[in-house]
């Protein structure tokens, strides 16, 4: 029994599409459960650049900032990949993390039973693979000063990998937190036998601890870490790392469950959140009513999960879309043998009519 | 028919053991093929701290030096765990790496056909796998200043991503001469779309490209990268990067294998270079004489060729692995049903029969 204001920016390429059907779900859920989802679109990416010149309008911005929560379609495509770099599409989602502080990134990385065969692991070691690696998003090699192509009689360049105390502090307690809920196990990763900012990761992660004494902490180094993920994935609970180690693991972490296309994300902070499915905005098949719409409703699950308290109608989400893969019904991508494939409408009607 | 001197630092842990058993191989090649190798024993790791209280003493670094090769066992242990990180053992082999300006750190991926049973990667997906890692060694956020800890109201922490053109450059070109004499395909990874020391990356294997016509390139981004390693690791050939990127890639691509017991590794500079298994000095099986000596007997076949150019003796090293493995003789490590066990000193004198 709630009102929640959502800002719906569709994007690129499938994200009209996926998104739409990603409403469907969300409109079911808010009858049954007596919730009141207000809706209202923003423009960002390339469809901004045709209508405002900018990947980012500053209408879409101050609606991102009134809202309770942002629903991301994906951004891009070759229209406008000849556009300089500040220019492109893509400019329009770094934009907006900054704009909104979103400082961690929640990808779940987990194997759907009925779909194990898809995974690239054997099904011994992929299967229980379910975990989360929280990414900072705010800081690291991606923001820091100075940075450059200089000229020293030869060309050399410079970035900074830089950490305050606080910004590793947010992520690492948010990243507790998520743990505490689960299964209650961290893994920290680092490479802090080199490296001065994971050496002060490190000791942060020690003091909050602390705080935490129900959660289990394990440290691992970066190169361990992305032998681990592939070695023993179902071992892992909660991973929490830096801005640039977090986007090597979680997508290296992605592939474990066999499909982009079953994988949400979210991007919180302490006053914003945004939610939007991993894979990218896949022109090659826009348009076309087969492009898979199970990440972005899982993107919708894990909003009323984190942004709105509604734990219940989060799993309820999650269990809908479980069950429908068990019936056998799939998108093209994630197609078998034996599977009875669907649209991107029909999966959310599917998906709907179980929640 | 030549002379060859090699520095032989058997180190710590298992260290010794396999050593000694690469060398029968390495005597077996010398009577057939009718050359003489000249080894001399240095001091390095644990062993040498408690010798002569330093991880590297300089009568190793001046034997090294005057070396045609460097042949490394392993390094630390339990014993030395607890010394500052300035004076622990792995101080040693990063001391000596940079001594001897080893820019190049070759790490090859490869999937036995015996052993695929033993990869986490499904068969049909890891069979045919064999290209190498060829990481920049010298620089990256390794050795960048400035670097530290430090304080302004709160704790914050830098590390300095820094590369000259001619650190990438010379990097570069040894990959693709490495390339050229494979299949002829290069990966260039970098994040070049969001860091300038990359963009600089990518900016110089396209200069490079135009002397190397013959080898096809292609540009991952380091993300994408980690995906497709397990995705499809078998497209790969050559994969060239940066120190940082390549200590994460190089060990998630060695998973693959299936057994760190197999993987050698070879780190070149202009005038000099070293040659270790990937594995570690594994403390609690070290002295047992059941020790998997294959991952050094194969570092011994990559000096043969990369150091003193001995193309044939080095493959008739790789084929004689190979057939024993098809016999179906095994170390603990890698042995599965069917298998017969071997030790130590057994699986090195097959390997020396069969060459
Ligand atoms: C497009 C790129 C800048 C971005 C990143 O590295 O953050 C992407 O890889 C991601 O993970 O969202
Ligand atoms: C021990 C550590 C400093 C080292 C490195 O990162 O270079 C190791 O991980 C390696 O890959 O040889």
């Amino acid at each position: 029994m709630g009102v929640y204001k959502i800002a719906v920016l569709k994007g690129d390429g499938i994200g009209p599409e996926i998104v739409e059907a990603s409403l469907l779900v969300l409109k079911r859920v808010g009858e049954i459960f007596g919730h009141d989802f207000v809706l209202e679109e923003g423009l960002i990416g390339g469809k901004a650049i045709d209508e405002k010149c900018t990947p980012l309008p500053q209408e879409t911005l101050d609606l991102c900032l009134k809202a309770d929560a942002v629903l991301l379609g994906a951004v891009g495509g070759p229209k406008w990949d000849n556009l300089p770099t500040d220019k492109r599409p893509e400019k329009g989602l770094l934009g907006i993390r900054k704009a909104l502080d979103l400082y961690a990134n929640l990808r779940p990385a987990k194997v759907y039973t009925a779909l194990i065969d898809a995974s690239p692991l054997k099904k011994e070691i992929a299967q229980g693979t379910d975990f989360i690696v929280v990414r900072e998003l705010t800081g690291d090699l991606y923001y820091g000063e100075p940075r450059g192509i200089f000229r020293n009689g030869e060309r050399y360049a410079i970035n900074t990998m830089h950490y305050t105390e606080s910004q590793i502090r947010r992520v690492v307690r948010k990243a507790f937190e998520i743990a505490r809920v689960r299964r209650k196990k961290l893994t920290s990763v680092d490479k802090s036998n080199v490296l001065e900012v994971s050496a002060l990761w490190r000791e942060i992660v020690e003091e909050e601890k602390q705080n935490f004494p129900d959660v289990d902490v394990e440290h691992l180094y970066v190169d361990n870490c992305a032998m681990q993920i592939i070695k023993r994935p179902s071992t892992f609970d909660v991973i929490v790392t830096g801005n640039m180690f977090g986007d090597i693991l979680s997508d290296e972490a992605a592939v474990i469950s066999g499909s982009l296309g079953m994988l949400p994300s979210a991007s919180l902070g302490d006053k914003h959140a945004l939610y939007e499915p991993v894979h990218g905005s896949a022109p090659d098949i826009a348009g076309k009513g087969i492009a898979n719409p199970i990440a972005t409703i899982l993107s919708v699950a894990m909003m009323l999960k984190y942004s709105f308290g509604l734990e219940k109608e989060s799993s309820v989400i999650e269990q809908a879309v479980e069950r429908v893969l068990q019936m056998g019904y799939r998108t093209p991508d994630i197609s078998s043998e034996g599977t009875t494939v669907v649209g991107t409408t029909e999966m959310a009607q599917l998906i709907s009519k179980e929640v």
